[in-house]
């Protein structure tokens, strides 16, 4: 099993280190000092070395961060942990609404003027750093880089990562390490840049065709990068993990300690993103000669729009994952319900990934939510809040694998006994949301924001919302969360063929139920249909993952024509495609669960 | 009749002019002057002393600029004029194609470095010249406010407009100038600003509960204003004009002459607008002691925002239109059309408006198209470009009306003869976009460009899209475009309760047809229907416009049950609405109009 049901934190580890952090900020005449989640590449995972926030305060969500001072500690968190900052932090911790209560506003409010706040410069963004210097002028309060805090005092902090890097064979890529650095190089030097520094693990491993084991969930290692525009690439890093392992000439391997200098004494002009260079490195940068031109990150938009070879591993992947999920579906159907738990529901479905042999991780922990569970958008069960299944409800499973071919992500909401009307009509809701986002066709240039309300009309029309939007890009075989692409309301990046996103409208109703549909779909030039505009050019999505939807919870009386008829062929799509991957029970449940509305 | 039929300039005049124009430039040592459209107001329409760009060019389009070279003369337009300037210009002016290319970019490569460009310093917003500015920044370009070549050349340039404004009364407005001045006021220092410049006439004519007669088709006297966080107000313009009225005793009224000094002389704080203030206004505060803040027009968001009593009176309007455009409709569909012209559809409707015998103005030039005329999205019909209307096509006719309770702005296209299956496939398209719209809910706090592509759908699926907004504000008898608001995919300004937009979807079939539909919508508090989410603030529209839609060319089989029910029931409502209002022959015609589908 990869995924663990522990609470690996208590709430009471919490006060005596923060007592030892005010010790250190005392020695160091500070006032404060900020803990990231962050690690210094600013992923999704970190490694157990890296998990100072958690180790601190004993929160363990994905993003936050806290702002200790002398008297008071805030822990900033987003709208997803609201409940479990509570129940995970000690009293001694306040928890502070964020992003709707900026740090800057939190501290003129709590910390005094003069006050001396330090941060690790290596774990904050040239960005967030920026907008907090602008946001205390005029405060009195200043922002100072410092040590780590948190680095000295936890004594038995674990050590580093230090499992050796592979290569991702050029079969699943597609283009090869020399290729993808030329040209890319030749894109720097467009922007009359002679250097581009990168940062993003994911994205030096999407560059070298790499991948490593530094953190869990997500196949990346550590490094960071200066790309030349003619295509050479010095990468730094724990040179021990690289030494197997058969580089492009053009790559240099450097120590980790090198970096800096090597910033240091760039020249001519370095293309950076604030958004994710560390400000030590900007500092570095800086400190020499060096003109700065900011922007993206060069492999941001390459490494999302995927190469055919790329795609074709995700198609393959999708099958197999979606034939593990309906071996999982199936079970499930004919399971005695009244005797399982929100954690049976993850073993089983990991063992259903895992009997394929090719699973090489989940693509993050499980979200198995029963009844009010399911309304806790990014709930993980632990041994704590595990529950047994409630009759007649609804039970909400997303999830996904990491297979070498492609990464998948997907949710299916399930009815236990009878459903209720209610229940069935927010479904049906949520499926036409995510029926209208699979069928549409729109004109090239478009970003998520121009399109994603059309996924939340049937619930508008209902008077209903849902408080996330409606997809994130997803890697191959790299993060299943990845940027620039998205399907959101702020998301501005032109949707171009190629990107995978996810499709997952949703609806919670907060203690009672929680519904979310989500199927992963890639972007694709739609060709003219007969009477269209010869002019345009257009998009649509192909979608990638084939597992039924619940029959049960679709009222049929509100889909119109085109969804219905979308539905059937969905379905017999996800027939056609699984049949002949599967086990006799689990065949009979596909062709009963595919059957036409 | 408002509207005439004349091309008031030909190409022929510019040629001279233009020799002229480059005489005074080498005399002022200027390698280049730009004249732009817009007059120090930046509205839509201007007074015939302020056509500068058409009397220079010939060009008579609503939007655009020309940039005067010692060699090269550019006429930058955007895609609605691309056909009408290459007609209304001599050769010796180039159109560019504008915004795609900017004039800088323009400048970079048809100036050389070191020339140095001439502008009327009134004619330019802050941002204007700003963009330019920092778009020629080491071009070695220069940029230089000088007086206006056109006004030194322009020997039998027309006197400025001097018709008195008056006073537009409390029963149609709901808030008094003294409570409006008051509450801004107090708006501006709640931003500790203790000034706002406001350089916009509609916004002072809503601010003041004035009207005048200073352009054509927007009900505006021009005039510009200083306001205090206490509510004074300082009021420059032609004094004559405010002679008869009376203006509450916070307003003191001041010549044009005196706005420049009394900016200097401002102290504290002042906000601007720095996309609709001059830049020669911005100057003089500059010289003087004032710190300036930037930001919005504080008249701009409220005045969106319709009173009850402009909403009554908006409702009110339109009913009266509604009658008036069923009669023309009536009178159309009985009419042998094949006697009838462009312009003939344009002095009927008119006259059908006349005969409400409070019609002030009409808000716009009549967009009248038969056949391929319909897809020039801005046409504007002359007695030389007038054509027959085709047997079997389509007829686009967009118009609307000044009443003094409100203004109106409507689109109907209409079929002449039995109309062919690609365009009532095309119109009913357009029309499920227009009911999506129309019958939209959407949570508080969205933008135009959150909600717009739902009225795109349908249109896109079929691989078809149009190049326009879908809608645009509108002001309470006052200018037919005005913003902030908009359905648009640039506007970020969230749509409040009160905000009246056009919901205007089209397609168009170059050198073939043209269909557009139009309601005014106002935006509405849209209550929590059964089962909706209790805690959320949501919005609809609420329709304006009642005017039958073309039976003959909606295809019924494409509407699914939601938009026929939509359908029927705006029909049964204009029906109950206008009943009453017509006359016998136009009653029988709204009767048979409105049968169910």
């Amino acid at each position: 099993m990869f995924q663990t049901f522990d609470s690996p934190t208590t709430p009471e580890q919490g006060p005596p280190r923060l007592a030892n952090l005010r010790g250190w900020m005392a020695q160091q005449e500070l006032n404060g000092f900020i803990v990231p989640r962050a690690d210094r590449h600013q992923g999704e995972y970190v490694a157990s070395c890296d998990e100072r926030l958690s180790w601190l305060t004993g929160f363990t969500g994905s993003a936050g961060f806290a702002c200790i001072l002398e008297a008071t500690a805030g822990i900033f968190i987003d709208g997803r942990y609201r409940l479990q900052v509570c129940e995970q932090v000690a009293e001694d911790f306040t928890p502070v609404h964020w992003p709707e209560t900026s740090l800057h506003e939190w501290l003129a409010e709590n910390a005094a003027p003069g006050a001396v706040i330090g941060f690790d410069p290596w774990l904050h963004t040239v960005e967030q750093i920026e907008t907090l210097r602008t946001g205390l002028e005029g405060s009195g309060i200043s922002l100072v880089a410092s040590s780590n805090g948190i680095d000295a005092i936890w004594t038995d902090r674990p050590a580093p990562p230090n499992a050796p890097a592979w290569a991702h064979p050029p079969h699943l890529c597609g283009d090869s390490a020399e290729e993808k650095t030329r040209r890319l190089g030749a894109a720097i030097a467009t922007q009359s840049a002679q250097t581009a520094v990168i940062t993003l693990p994911d994205s030096l491993c999407w560059l070298l065709n790499l991948r490593g084991s530094d953190v869990p969930r997500t196949p990346i290692v550590h490094c960071f990068g200066l790309l030349s525009d003619n295509g050479a690439l010095t990468l730094f890093g724990d040179e021990a993990k690289f030494a197997d392992l058969t580089l492009p000439d053009t790559v240099t391997l450097a120590p980790w300690d090198a970096f800096s200098r090597h910033l240091k004494d760039l020249t001519g002009t370095v293309l950076i993103e604030p958004a994710s260079l560390p400000q030590a490195a900007f500092d570095a940068l800086t400190a020499g000669p060096a003109k700065i031109l900011r922007g993206l990150d060069p492999c941001s938009l390459p490494k999302a729009c995927k190469t055919r070879t790329e795609l074709d591993g995700c198609r393959a992947a999708h099958l197999r994952d979606g034939a593990a999920m309906v071996r999982f579906l199936a079970w499930f159907d004919g399971a005695d319900t009244s005797h399982l738990t929100e954690i049976d529901i993850v073993t089983q479905l990991e063992n259903c990934r895992a009997a394929t042999n090719l699973l090489h991780d989940i693509s993050f922990d499980t979200i198995s939510g029963s009844g009010p569970h399911g309304a806790v958008v990014h709930y993980r069960v632990t041994e704590k809040s595990n529950r047994p299944l409630d009759a007649d409800s609804l039970l909400l499973v997303d999830s996904g694998a990491q297979y070498q071919d492609g990464t998948t992500d997907i949710t299916r909401t399930t009815a236990i006994g009878p459903p209720g009307n209610e229940e069935r009509t927010a479904f049906t809701r949520v499926l036409q949301g995510m029926i209208a986002i699979s069928r549409l066709r729109w004109p090239k240039g478009l970003a998520g924001r121009d399109i994603e309300a059309v996924g939340r009309v049937p619930l508008w029309l209902a008077g209903q919302d849902f408080d996330h939007g409606i997809g994130h890009g997803v890697g191959h075989f790299l993060g299943v969360h990845e940027g620039p692409q998205r399907l959101s309301r702020v998301s501005q990046v032109p949707l171009d063929p190629g990107m995978i996103l996810s499709n997952e409208p949703g609806y919670y109703r907060e203690g009672a139920f929680g519904i979310r549909i989500e199927n992963l779909v890639v972007v694709c030039e739609a060709g003219v249909p007969k009477g269209g505009d010869v002019h345009r050019v257009m998009y649509d999505f192909e979608t990638l993952t084939y597992v039924p939807i619940d029959r049960r919870l679709i009222r049929t009386d509100l889909l119109n024509a085109a969804e219905l008829k979308w539905m059937n062929s969905y379905h017999a799509a996800c027939k056609a495609k699984l049949t002949g991957k599967l086990s006799d029970a689990a065949q009979d449940w596909l062709e009963a669960a595919t059957k036409p509305l």
